[in-house]
Protein backbone atom coordinates (compact mmCIF):
# COMPACT_ATOMS: atom_id res chain seq x y z
CA UNK A 1 0.00 0.00 0.00
CA UNK A 2 0.96 3.29 -0.59
CA UNK A 3 1.10 6.23 1.79
CA UNK A 4 -1.28 7.93 -0.63
CA UNK A 5 -3.17 5.06 -1.18
CA UNK A 6 -7.35 5.61 0.13
CA UNK A 7 -7.61 2.86 2.58
CA UNK A 8 -11.53 1.22 3.07
CA UNK A 9 -12.23 -0.92 5.29
CA UNK A 10 -15.98 -2.44 7.05
CA UNK A 11 -17.04 -1.62 10.63
CA UNK A 12 -16.49 -4.55 12.97
CA UNK A 13 -19.51 -3.14 14.76
CA UNK A 14 -22.00 -0.88 15.90
CA UNK A 15 -22.73 1.19 18.99
CA UNK A 16 -26.34 1.00 20.85
CA UNK A 17 -25.61 3.46 23.37
CA UNK A 18 -27.93 5.97 25.98
CA UNK A 19 -26.90 9.21 23.58
CA UNK A 20 -28.80 9.13 20.92
CA UNK A 21 -28.47 12.61 19.53
CA UNK A 22 -25.07 14.70 19.56
CA UNK A 23 -26.36 17.63 21.76
CA UNK A 24 -25.51 16.41 25.07
CA UNK A 25 -22.68 13.96 24.58
CA UNK A 26 -20.07 14.07 27.37
CA UNK A 27 -16.72 15.92 25.59
CA UNK A 28 -14.34 12.96 26.65
CA UNK A 29 -15.23 9.40 27.76
CA UNK A 30 -15.03 8.72 31.62
CA UNK A 31 -17.02 12.33 32.60
CA UNK A 32 -20.03 10.62 32.60
CA UNK A 33 -19.11 7.26 34.70
CA UNK A 34 -22.81 5.87 34.07
CA UNK A 35 -22.95 6.70 30.81
CA UNK A 36 -23.65 3.07 28.58
CA UNK A 37 -23.68 1.40 25.62
CA UNK A 38 -23.19 -1.50 23.74
CA UNK A 39 -20.79 -2.57 21.03
CA UNK A 40 -22.57 -5.38 18.82
CA UNK A 41 -20.30 -7.45 16.80
CA UNK A 42 -21.78 -7.69 12.74
CA UNK A 43 -21.05 -10.17 10.62
CA UNK A 44 -18.59 -11.84 9.58
CA UNK A 45 -16.83 -10.53 12.47
CA UNK A 46 -19.44 -11.41 15.28
CA UNK A 47 -17.34 -14.72 16.70
CA UNK A 48 -17.04 -15.03 20.14
CA UNK A 49 -13.59 -16.51 19.76
CA UNK A 50 -12.30 -13.24 18.51
CA UNK A 51 -13.20 -11.73 22.16
CA UNK A 52 -12.01 -14.41 24.08
CA UNK A 53 -9.39 -13.20 26.91
CA UNK A 54 -10.95 -9.59 26.61
CA UNK A 55 -12.36 -10.00 29.90
CA UNK A 56 -9.63 -9.80 31.85
CA UNK A 57 -8.76 -6.52 31.19
CA UNK A 58 -10.92 -3.19 33.10
CA UNK A 59 -10.83 -1.33 29.65
CA UNK A 60 -10.78 -1.21 25.52
CA UNK A 61 -10.03 1.13 22.95
CA UNK A 62 -13.00 1.81 20.83
CA UNK A 63 -11.61 3.05 17.16
CA UNK A 64 -14.96 4.60 15.74
CA UNK A 65 -16.58 6.44 12.86
CA UNK A 66 -17.86 10.10 13.75
CA UNK A 67 -20.73 9.53 11.67
CA UNK A 68 -22.73 12.41 11.57
CA UNK A 69 -19.58 14.29 11.27
CA UNK A 70 -19.05 13.88 7.81
CA UNK A 71 -18.99 16.52 5.55
CA UNK A 72 -16.87 16.94 2.35
CA UNK A 73 -14.94 20.02 3.04
CA UNK A 74 -12.34 19.83 6.08
CA UNK A 75 -10.71 22.67 7.66
CA UNK A 76 -6.95 23.22 9.10
CA UNK A 77 -8.85 24.98 12.24
CA UNK A 78 -11.23 24.62 14.85
CA UNK A 79 -12.76 26.51 17.74
CA UNK A 80 -12.51 23.98 20.88
CA UNK A 81 -15.28 24.18 23.28
CA UNK A 82 -12.55 24.12 25.95
CA UNK A 83 -11.58 27.42 24.84
CA UNK A 84 -14.69 28.94 25.31
CA UNK A 85 -15.32 28.31 20.96
CA UNK A 86 -13.60 31.78 20.84
CA UNK A 87 -10.18 30.52 19.62
CA UNK A 88 -9.20 28.47 16.79
CA UNK A 89 -6.80 25.65 17.27
CA UNK A 90 -4.92 23.06 14.56
CA UNK A 91 -7.15 20.17 14.01
CA UNK A 92 -4.81 17.79 15.21
CA UNK A 93 -3.79 19.83 18.59
CA UNK A 94 -7.77 18.61 19.29
CA UNK A 95 -9.50 15.88 19.34
CA UNK A 96 -12.79 17.51 17.02
CA UNK A 97 -14.96 15.54 15.62
CA UNK A 98 -14.68 17.10 12.50
CA UNK A 99 -11.28 16.39 10.91
CA UNK A 100 -9.28 15.25 7.96
CA UNK A 101 -10.23 11.77 8.55
CA UNK A 102 -13.30 11.62 10.90
CA UNK A 103 -12.13 8.98 12.92
CA UNK A 104 -12.38 8.92 17.20
CA UNK A 105 -10.51 7.14 19.54
CA UNK A 106 -12.45 6.76 23.47
CA UNK A 107 -11.20 4.54 26.10
CA UNK A 108 -14.35 3.04 27.63
CA UNK A 109 -14.60 0.45 30.54
CA UNK A 110 -15.72 -2.84 29.78
CA UNK A 111 -18.46 -3.86 32.20
CA UNK A 112 -18.51 -7.54 30.58
CA UNK A 113 -18.77 -9.36 27.41
CA UNK A 114 -22.03 -11.67 26.49
CA UNK A 115 -24.04 -13.22 23.78
CA UNK A 116 -27.21 -12.23 22.80
CA UNK A 117 -28.89 -13.06 20.15
CA UNK A 118 -26.30 -15.29 19.35
CA UNK A 119 -24.16 -12.73 18.82
CA UNK A 120 -21.32 -11.44 20.86
CA UNK A 121 -21.79 -7.65 22.81
CA UNK A 122 -19.28 -5.66 24.39
CA UNK A 123 -20.94 -3.62 27.64
CA UNK A 124 -19.41 -0.54 27.91
CA UNK A 125 -19.36 2.08 30.79
CA UNK A 126 -18.25 5.71 30.76
CA UNK A 127 -19.07 6.31 27.34
CA UNK A 128 -19.17 9.39 24.64
CA UNK A 129 -20.36 7.53 21.72
CA UNK A 130 -23.36 8.55 19.74
CA UNK A 131 -25.83 5.67 19.38
CA UNK A 132 -25.17 4.19 15.80
CA UNK A 133 -21.87 4.78 15.92
CA UNK A 134 -19.99 2.38 13.62
CA UNK A 135 -16.50 0.89 15.19
CA UNK A 136 -13.85 0.14 12.91
CA UNK A 137 -11.59 -1.62 16.18
CA UNK A 138 -11.79 -2.62 19.71
CA UNK A 139 -8.02 -2.91 21.72
CA UNK A 140 -7.36 -4.07 25.03
CA UNK A 141 -6.20 -0.76 27.11
CA UNK A 142 -2.56 -1.76 28.14
CA UNK A 143 -1.70 0.69 31.08
CA UNK A 144 2.27 0.15 30.78
CA UNK A 145 2.30 1.48 27.58
CA UNK A 146 -1.09 3.52 27.51
CA UNK A 147 -0.81 5.31 30.48
CA UNK A 148 1.22 8.50 31.29
CA UNK A 149 -0.33 10.37 34.14
CA UNK A 150 2.63 12.70 33.61
CA UNK A 151 2.04 14.15 29.89
CA UNK A 152 1.92 17.33 29.15
CA UNK A 153 -1.05 18.75 27.90
CA UNK A 154 -1.08 22.23 26.45
CA UNK A 155 -4.69 23.85 26.48
CA UNK A 156 -6.06 21.04 28.75
CA UNK A 157 -4.37 19.91 31.08
CA UNK A 158 -7.05 18.74 33.10
CA UNK A 159 -10.68 17.51 33.42
CA UNK A 160 -13.24 20.17 32.84
CA UNK A 161 -14.71 21.07 36.17
CA UNK A 162 -18.09 20.05 36.42
CA UNK A 163 -19.08 23.56 37.10
CA UNK A 164 -22.79 23.27 37.97
CA UNK A 165 -24.95 22.01 40.17
CA UNK A 166 -28.61 19.62 39.34
CA UNK A 167 -31.45 20.19 41.12
CA UNK A 168 -34.65 17.73 39.93
CA UNK A 169 -38.74 19.24 40.19
CA UNK A 170 -40.68 16.47 41.14
CA UNK A 171 -42.06 15.80 38.07
CA UNK A 172 -38.47 14.77 36.98
CA UNK A 173 -37.92 12.84 40.19
CA UNK A 174 -41.61 10.88 39.15
CA UNK A 175 -40.17 10.30 35.73
CA UNK A 176 -36.91 8.79 36.96
CA UNK A 177 -38.25 6.45 39.30
CA UNK A 178 -40.56 4.84 36.91
CA UNK A 179 -38.02 4.82 34.99
CA UNK A 180 -35.73 2.98 37.36
CA UNK A 181 -36.75 -0.89 35.43
CA UNK A 182 -35.53 -0.30 32.33
CA UNK A 183 -33.33 2.09 33.32
CA UNK A 184 -31.42 1.76 36.41
CA UNK A 185 -29.69 4.90 37.55
CA UNK A 186 -31.16 7.13 35.17
CA UNK A 187 -30.86 9.98 38.41
CA UNK A 188 -27.68 9.57 38.65
CA UNK A 189 -26.44 9.80 34.58
CA UNK A 190 -28.58 12.81 33.74
CA UNK A 191 -26.94 14.37 36.67
CA UNK A 192 -23.62 13.19 35.32
CA UNK A 193 -24.77 14.62 31.88
CA UNK A 194 -25.92 17.83 32.67
CA UNK A 195 -23.18 18.92 35.66
CA UNK A 196 -20.82 18.81 32.62
CA UNK A 197 -22.59 21.66 31.00
CA UNK A 198 -23.26 20.28 27.31
CA UNK A 199 -24.56 23.46 26.35
CA UNK A 200 -22.59 24.65 23.28
CA UNK A 201 -19.55 26.71 23.30
CA UNK A 202 -20.44 29.99 21.43
CA UNK A 203 -20.53 32.34 24.05
CA UNK A 204 -23.65 34.31 22.30
CA UNK A 205 -25.68 31.02 22.37
CA UNK A 206 -24.95 30.39 26.05
CA UNK A 207 -25.84 33.98 26.77
CA UNK A 208 -29.80 33.63 24.98
CA UNK A 209 -30.93 30.54 25.85
CA UNK A 210 -32.61 29.35 29.04
CA UNK A 211 -34.46 26.42 28.00
CA UNK A 212 -33.03 22.98 26.59
CA UNK A 213 -33.62 19.37 26.09
CA UNK A 214 -31.55 16.59 25.16
CA UNK A 215 -32.67 12.81 24.17
CA UNK A 216 -31.10 10.40 26.63
CA UNK A 217 -32.23 6.41 25.94
CA UNK A 218 -35.69 7.02 24.93
CA UNK A 219 -36.78 10.56 27.06
CA UNK A 220 -36.57 14.23 25.90
CA UNK A 221 -34.82 15.47 29.26
CA UNK A 222 -35.75 18.57 29.52
CA UNK A 223 -34.37 21.67 31.86
CA UNK A 224 -33.50 25.09 32.66
CA UNK A 225 -30.62 26.77 33.75
CA UNK A 226 -30.39 30.18 35.88
CA UNK A 227 -27.45 31.53 38.19
CA UNK A 228 -25.27 28.09 37.47
CA UNK A 229 -27.81 25.80 38.41
CA UNK A 230 -29.27 23.24 35.86
CA UNK A 231 -33.41 22.61 36.82
CA UNK A 232 -34.20 19.44 35.38
CA UNK A 233 -37.87 20.09 34.66
CA UNK A 234 -39.44 17.29 32.91
CA UNK A 235 -38.41 13.83 31.42
CA UNK A 236 -40.80 12.63 28.60
CA UNK A 237 -41.02 9.50 27.17
CA UNK A 238 -40.35 9.24 23.31
CA UNK A 239 -42.24 6.44 21.01
CA UNK A 240 -39.57 4.28 20.60
CA UNK A 241 -37.93 4.19 17.05
CA UNK B 1 -23.62 6.55 7.06
CA UNK B 2 -24.76 2.94 7.88
CA UNK B 3 -22.77 0.75 10.35
CA UNK B 4 -22.60 -1.98 7.72
CA UNK B 5 -20.86 0.37 5.17
CA UNK B 6 -17.47 0.13 3.84
CA UNK B 7 -15.52 3.06 5.23
CA UNK B 8 -13.20 5.13 3.01
CA UNK B 9 -10.75 7.45 4.16
CA UNK B 10 -7.26 8.96 2.56
CA UNK B 11 -3.89 9.04 4.55
CA UNK B 12 -2.84 12.74 5.94
CA UNK B 13 0.36 11.60 6.62
CA UNK B 14 3.49 8.92 6.19
CA UNK B 15 6.13 7.51 8.60
CA UNK B 16 9.99 8.53 8.12
CA UNK B 17 11.37 5.67 10.68
CA UNK B 18 14.45 4.10 11.70
CA UNK B 19 12.61 0.57 11.42
CA UNK B 20 13.11 -0.10 7.66
CA UNK B 21 11.28 -3.87 8.33
CA UNK B 22 9.03 -5.57 10.66
CA UNK B 23 11.83 -7.56 12.19
CA UNK B 24 13.14 -5.86 15.41
CA UNK B 25 10.38 -3.11 16.29
CA UNK B 26 9.34 -3.29 19.47
CA UNK B 27 6.14 -4.57 20.47
CA UNK B 28 4.73 -1.95 21.75
CA UNK B 29 5.40 2.44 21.79
CA UNK B 30 8.01 3.53 24.63
CA UNK B 31 10.09 0.69 24.82
CA UNK B 32 13.07 1.98 22.70
CA UNK B 33 12.69 5.68 23.96
CA UNK B 34 15.66 6.35 21.32
CA UNK B 35 13.76 5.13 18.45
CA UNK B 36 12.89 8.21 16.22
CA UNK B 37 10.26 8.53 13.41
CA UNK B 38 9.27 11.50 11.17
CA UNK B 39 5.72 12.48 10.36
CA UNK B 40 5.07 13.92 6.90
CA UNK B 41 1.82 15.53 6.13
CA UNK B 42 0.82 14.89 2.86
CA UNK B 43 -1.15 17.11 0.55
CA UNK B 44 -3.63 18.18 0.81
CA UNK B 45 -3.42 18.13 4.91
CA UNK B 46 0.45 19.87 5.18
CA UNK B 47 -0.53 23.27 6.23
CA UNK B 48 1.30 24.39 9.30
CA UNK B 49 -2.45 26.00 10.56
CA UNK B 50 -3.65 22.02 11.37
CA UNK B 51 -0.50 21.61 13.55
CA UNK B 52 -1.33 25.17 15.52
CA UNK B 53 -1.00 24.58 19.27
CA UNK B 54 0.12 20.88 19.01
CA UNK B 55 3.92 21.97 20.66
CA UNK B 56 1.74 22.21 23.90
CA UNK B 57 1.36 18.48 23.92
CA UNK B 58 4.40 16.11 25.37
CA UNK B 59 2.56 13.13 23.26
CA UNK B 60 0.38 12.45 20.52
CA UNK B 61 -1.71 9.39 19.34
CA UNK B 62 -0.56 7.90 15.69
CA UNK B 63 -3.61 5.90 14.04
CA UNK B 64 -2.15 4.84 11.46
CA UNK B 65 -2.37 1.42 8.94
CA UNK B 66 -0.54 -1.72 9.16
CA UNK B 67 0.41 -1.59 5.75
CA UNK B 68 2.51 -4.79 5.73
CA UNK B 69 -0.26 -6.71 7.47
CA UNK B 70 -2.69 -6.77 4.79
CA UNK B 71 -3.99 -9.79 3.95
CA UNK B 72 -7.18 -11.24 2.67
CA UNK B 73 -8.43 -13.39 5.44
CA UNK B 74 -8.95 -12.45 9.09
CA UNK B 75 -8.88 -15.37 11.59
CA UNK B 76 -10.48 -14.82 15.08
CA UNK B 77 -7.71 -15.70 17.38
CA UNK B 78 -4.19 -14.74 16.83
CA UNK B 79 -0.64 -15.93 19.15
CA UNK B 80 0.42 -12.96 20.98
CA UNK B 81 4.48 -12.76 21.34
CA UNK B 82 3.83 -12.03 25.33
CA UNK B 83 2.20 -15.68 25.31
CA UNK B 84 5.19 -17.26 24.08
CA UNK B 85 3.55 -17.69 20.80
CA UNK B 86 2.01 -20.78 21.94
CA UNK B 87 -1.49 -20.09 23.10
CA UNK B 88 -4.29 -18.20 20.78
CA UNK B 89 -5.73 -15.28 22.40
CA UNK B 90 -9.33 -13.49 20.52
CA UNK B 91 -7.77 -10.74 17.95
CA UNK B 92 -9.63 -7.56 19.80
CA UNK B 93 -8.07 -8.86 23.24
CA UNK B 94 -4.47 -8.02 21.77
CA UNK B 95 -3.00 -5.42 19.85
CA UNK B 96 -1.70 -7.87 16.84
CA UNK B 97 -1.35 -6.06 13.46
CA UNK B 98 -3.42 -9.17 11.54
CA UNK B 99 -6.70 -7.92 12.56
CA UNK B 100 -10.35 -7.44 10.44
CA UNK B 101 -9.29 -3.99 10.10
CA UNK B 102 -5.51 -3.33 10.59
CA UNK B 103 -5.38 0.08 12.13
CA UNK B 104 -3.04 0.56 14.41
CA UNK B 105 -2.70 2.59 17.57
CA UNK B 106 0.55 4.08 18.93
CA UNK B 107 1.54 6.95 21.74
CA UNK B 108 4.33 8.77 20.51
CA UNK B 109 6.77 11.07 21.99
CA UNK B 110 6.09 14.40 20.80
CA UNK B 111 9.81 15.74 20.04
CA UNK B 112 8.99 18.37 17.32
CA UNK B 113 6.97 20.73 14.81
CA UNK B 114 9.15 21.55 12.22
CA UNK B 115 8.71 22.92 8.78
CA UNK B 116 11.26 21.29 5.86
CA UNK B 117 10.78 21.54 2.22
CA UNK B 118 8.01 23.47 2.50
CA UNK B 119 5.65 20.98 4.76
CA UNK B 120 4.88 20.57 8.29
CA UNK B 121 6.81 17.40 9.95
CA UNK B 122 5.91 16.30 13.33
CA UNK B 123 9.71 14.85 15.25
CA UNK B 124 8.08 11.46 16.97
CA UNK B 125 10.42 9.37 19.58
CA UNK B 126 10.10 6.05 21.39
CA UNK B 127 7.79 4.77 18.22
CA UNK B 128 7.20 1.15 17.21
CA UNK B 129 6.60 2.37 13.38
CA UNK B 130 7.65 0.70 10.39
CA UNK B 131 9.28 3.10 7.53
CA UNK B 132 6.46 3.82 5.02
CA UNK B 133 3.73 3.59 7.56
CA UNK B 134 0.49 5.33 6.41
CA UNK B 135 -1.02 7.56 9.22
CA UNK B 136 -5.03 8.26 9.24
CA UNK B 137 -5.06 10.51 12.14
CA UNK B 138 -2.89 12.68 14.60
CA UNK B 139 -4.93 13.46 18.32
CA UNK B 140 -3.02 15.03 21.25
CA UNK B 141 -2.76 13.38 24.29
CA UNK B 142 -5.06 13.86 26.76
CA UNK B 143 -4.15 12.41 30.00
CA UNK B 144 -7.41 13.06 31.98
CA UNK B 145 -9.04 10.77 30.18
CA UNK B 146 -5.91 8.69 28.17
CA UNK B 147 -3.70 7.65 31.49
CA UNK B 148 -5.55 4.92 33.26
CA UNK B 149 -2.86 3.54 35.34
CA UNK B 150 -4.92 1.25 37.76
CA UNK B 151 -6.69 -0.20 34.63
CA UNK B 152 -6.33 -3.96 34.92
CA UNK B 153 -4.86 -5.57 31.69
CA UNK B 154 -5.33 -9.83 31.82
CA UNK B 155 -2.16 -11.27 30.23
CA UNK B 156 0.07 -8.36 29.59
CA UNK B 157 -0.10 -6.44 33.12
CA UNK B 158 3.50 -4.91 32.84
CA UNK B 159 5.94 -4.09 30.46
CA UNK B 160 7.53 -7.11 28.59
CA UNK B 161 10.84 -7.34 30.64
CA UNK B 162 14.34 -6.49 28.99
CA UNK B 163 15.67 -9.62 30.15
CA UNK B 164 18.70 -9.65 27.71
CA UNK B 165 22.25 -7.93 28.27
CA UNK B 166 23.85 -6.07 24.90
CA UNK B 167 27.40 -6.43 24.40
CA UNK B 168 29.17 -4.97 20.86
CA UNK B 169 31.98 -6.25 19.56
CA UNK B 170 34.70 -3.96 18.28
CA UNK B 171 33.78 -3.70 14.87
CA UNK B 172 30.23 -2.94 15.64
CA UNK B 173 31.88 -0.16 18.55
CA UNK B 174 33.58 1.17 15.74
CA UNK B 175 30.40 1.51 12.89
CA UNK B 176 27.93 3.23 15.76
CA UNK B 177 31.23 5.91 16.28
CA UNK B 178 31.54 6.39 12.66
CA UNK B 179 27.76 6.42 12.47
CA UNK B 180 27.28 9.16 15.23
CA UNK B 181 27.32 12.10 13.08
CA UNK B 182 24.06 10.85 10.39
CA UNK B 183 22.90 9.25 13.42
CA UNK B 184 23.57 10.61 17.21
CA UNK B 185 22.71 7.61 19.88
CA UNK B 186 22.78 5.07 17.19
CA UNK B 187 24.67 2.36 19.98
CA UNK B 188 21.58 3.22 21.92
CA UNK B 189 19.11 2.85 19.89
CA UNK B 190 20.45 -0.40 19.12
CA UNK B 191 20.85 -1.92 23.08
CA UNK B 192 17.14 -0.89 23.74
CA UNK B 193 16.14 -2.28 20.50
CA UNK B 194 18.18 -5.83 21.09
CA UNK B 195 17.45 -5.70 24.99
CA UNK B 196 13.79 -6.22 24.13
CA UNK B 197 14.33 -9.81 22.49
CA UNK B 198 13.29 -8.95 18.69
CA UNK B 199 13.58 -12.49 17.62
CA UNK B 200 9.79 -14.38 16.96
CA UNK B 201 7.77 -15.93 19.36
CA UNK B 202 8.16 -19.69 18.35
CA UNK B 203 10.12 -21.46 20.60
CA UNK B 204 11.00 -23.76 17.89
CA UNK B 205 12.98 -20.60 15.77
CA UNK B 206 14.15 -19.46 19.17
CA UNK B 207 15.84 -22.55 19.72
CA UNK B 208 17.51 -22.89 16.39
CA UNK B 209 18.59 -20.12 15.56
CA UNK B 210 22.07 -18.20 16.68
CA UNK B 211 22.67 -15.35 14.04
CA UNK B 212 20.53 -12.68 13.53
CA UNK B 213 20.45 -9.61 11.10
CA UNK B 214 17.65 -6.63 11.60
CA UNK B 215 18.09 -3.24 9.35
CA UNK B 216 17.67 0.07 11.32
CA UNK B 217 18.66 3.18 9.48
CA UNK B 218 20.58 1.97 6.13
CA UNK B 219 22.34 -0.51 8.54
CA UNK B 220 21.86 -4.07 8.51
CA UNK B 221 22.70 -4.76 12.65
CA UNK B 222 24.07 -8.37 12.89
CA UNK B 223 24.14 -9.74 16.40
CA UNK B 224 24.03 -13.30 17.72
CA UNK B 225 22.37 -14.74 20.93
CA UNK B 226 24.28 -16.95 23.58
CA UNK B 227 22.92 -17.83 27.18
CA UNK B 228 20.82 -14.64 27.07
CA UNK B 229 23.29 -12.29 26.06
CA UNK B 230 23.23 -10.85 22.71
CA UNK B 231 26.72 -9.67 21.00
CA UNK B 232 26.33 -7.26 18.29
CA UNK B 233 28.58 -8.50 15.96
CA UNK B 234 28.34 -6.04 12.89
CA UNK B 235 26.40 -3.26 11.24
CA UNK B 236 27.07 -2.97 7.76
CA UNK B 237 25.78 -0.01 5.92
CA UNK B 238 23.54 -0.41 3.30
CA UNK B 239 22.76 1.40 -0.37
CA UNK B 240 20.38 4.10 0.37
CA UNK B 241 17.30 3.06 -1.24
Amino acid sequence: MQPDTPFSCQPIGRIHSCFREKFGIPRQPGLAPDAQALLELLPPYDRAEALSGLEGFSHVWVIFVFHQALRGQWRPTVRPPRLGGSRRMGVFATRAPFRPNPIGLSVCALEGVEQRAGRPWLRLGGVDLLDGTPVLDVKPYLPYTDALPEARSGYAPAAPAAALSVVFSARAEAACARAEGQHPGLRRLVTQVLAADPRPAWQGEKASRRHFGMRLWDYDVQWTLEDGVVRVTDLLTLATD
